[in-house]
């Protein structure tokens, strides 16, 4: 069983995250991110999607044109937990 | 350039859709996937990002795990055009 970051958890995974949206709402964290054309965004979609299914953890995520939105939280956990600041950062390491 | 169907042209087209939804605000069409897992889903979008990126003509789409939504319109057109009944024959050629 995954569990919910406690605030205090989510604050320092948040601090290192600064790319990321928080949602106190869902408490999910989102992010935007933009390519050059559909072609790189998808090829981006691939990467994470590899990511997604060897982390079993997968995202909410939007595709239009250039342009990809991606919302991480763990329906199990009611919220945000370790593995959405897992994957978090390795998709940030895809692109920074 | 590319022209938005008439409304005798999207009724014929769209007869021709039937697990297509209509939205009259946009002029889009909508159709959502459901698939035994996420790797499933993301297959099938890979199917769907080549037939787009072939076509130059790109959906605007979201997936939850095993879920994939996709919408189509054309927004130099203001709305539907053959495009997107092309796109949504093509679509459904893959699942159906």
């Amino acid at each position: 069983m995954v569990e919910q970051l406690s605030p205090a958890e989510r604050e320092d995974a948040l601090e290192g995250l600064p790319e990321w949206d928080h949602d106190d709402g869902r408490d999910s964290i989102s992010r935007s991110f933009t390519f050059d054309d559909f072609s790189q965004a998808f090829a981006f979609m691939t990467q994470v999607a590899l990511l997604a299914e060897k982390a079993d953890h997968h995202p909410e995520w939007s595709n239009v044109w250039n342009r990809v939105d991606i919302l991480l939280t763990t329906h199990d956990a009611g919220g945000l937990s370790e593995r959405d600041i897992e994957m978090a950062q390795a998709i940030d390491a895809l692109v920074d």
